[in-house]
């Protein structure tokens, strides 16, 4: 099965288009798990296992989805990099899909190399094993389409998926991403279409493709532009709550033909966390 | 002393402006190497730490830098990982400077996340621990200013430095970076501008800012418009070689005024190798 109908047949299932982000703050750990712990890169990666595994385990049969943002993990180097893989084993291993947000892009032969590590295998002997192995990465299309094709590749091959940055969250996306081009189009719409050319062969059962986008929740207008260009990629949506994006903004990046969401529920959930 | 200047004195010294790019193949290993080590990830891990420390020993007193490229040792999982941290600490050690190829980009606390991990430090209690601890890392500039800055105040603080993607050496590079823009300006060429403006705080003592650009030596017409719109931007020139980019390509890139490459000395080394 395609993963991206794996990720929205699981939504279906739970009623729920969240992920959530495991994007570990050392200083925001709860003491009761930072205490147990030496304040060695060893013991903090040890208390980032602990409490994911207890934010997975409260989680995993009410959301469908883990995105945890690898940065925050490679901070701690090595052991970081630990804590990394044993989370994303583990959202697994309780059925949860893994986004991992690694925005990587590289040439063609480099490409490959990421995504040996993050969708496909790498080669040992006669042997090819998994190294990271998680469902989605997000990748970054400055390079262009020889820097996706690779991740494409291991897409048809081991039913992985993708999210290429379109347009994100952060308030200086529109330094490059909104410049308009000769032809009266802004970067971001070229990449929308783009990612919708990129797609075409991975469209699976529900009518999206396992290639799809960041569009940030930040900037509404454009969410609903890009919607309408391209309306069978999917859309991951960062920036809802501390970055600023709103329930009524992210109700620009729905299908309501396909989902019917009840924009209100979110509207309600908003205001109530 | 500033990165760029630690760079062009070590480039100054050794009379060379090449840097060596350790991007391990496990297939292309010497098989002297190979046979001492099982076929498992740590295996494969330890003797790509032996093979890059034999090419670090024949190198380090007539190259000033390595340039190894995360990808490939992000392949390998935890323990090619930890083949990067043991080539980059060796190289530093016998005197190298190190420009880790990690493309990264994202908004900017995660940068900053980035940042810690390759350029600064991360805080673990009251301690600050250097963590990859490497001079230059490539970055991808797709997200704007926000996602670049806590690198380049990093920069500042410990003497590091960035190279940006400008126009990259891949053949389809010009997918998104060579369309043009309402102003008749190409992508990349907005791009050159802003690295040039990020650049303008870190300019040392040789005249060059430690924000640097990469710019492919596949495309020589577009570097020759980079260096003459950039004259303070340091470049760093994948694609000689192996992806095409000839000699007199590169000549291009070289700022004759300042170091008077003698480029029939390239020519001849390019018809030697």
């Amino acid at each position: 099965m395609k993963a991206i109908d794996k990720l929205i047949n699981r939504i279906k299932e739970l009623n729920n288009p969240t992920v959530i982000g495991l994007d570990p703050r050392y200083n925001l750990l709860p003491k009761c798990v930072l205490e147990k712990y030496p304040n060695t890169l060893e013991g903090i990666s040890n208390a980032i296992i602990e409490y994911n595994k207890a934010l997975i385990d409260e989680t995993y049969d009410i959301i469908p989805a883990i995105k945890p943002q690898i940065a925050f993990y490679e901070m701690f180097g090595i052991d970081g990099m630990r804590a990394f893989e044993e989370t994303c084993k583990y959202a697994k291993e309780k059925g949860m899909l893994v986004i991992a947000d690694i925005k990587r892009s590289d040439i063609g032969t480099t490409a490959q190399a990421y995504s040996n590590a993050y969708l496909g295998k790498t080669k040992i002997g006669d042997k090819e094993v998994s190294i990271f192995d998680v469902d989605f990465v997000t990748v970054n299309p400055y390079m262009g389409i020889d820097s996706i094709k690779p991740f494409i590749d291991d897409c048809k091959k081991y039913d992985k998926g993708l999210f290429i940055l379109v347009k994100t969250s952060n308030p200086s996306s529109g330094e490059l991403q909104d410049i308009k081009l000769e032809n009266g189009e802004e970067v971001y719409i070229k990449v929308t279409k783009l990612v919708k050319e990129w797609g075409n062969d991975l469209i699976g059962e529900n009518g999206y493709s396992s290639i799809a986008a960041v569009v940030g929740a930040t900037y509404p207008k454009q969410l609903e532009k890009i919607r309408k260009l391209a309306p069978s990629t999917y859309f991951l949506i960062p920036g809802y709550g501390a970055q600023g994006g709103k329930a009524e903004d992210i109700a620009f990046g729905f299908d309501k033909k396909r989902f019917r969401w009840d924009c209100k529920r979110f509207k309600k959930f908003n205001v109530c966390i």
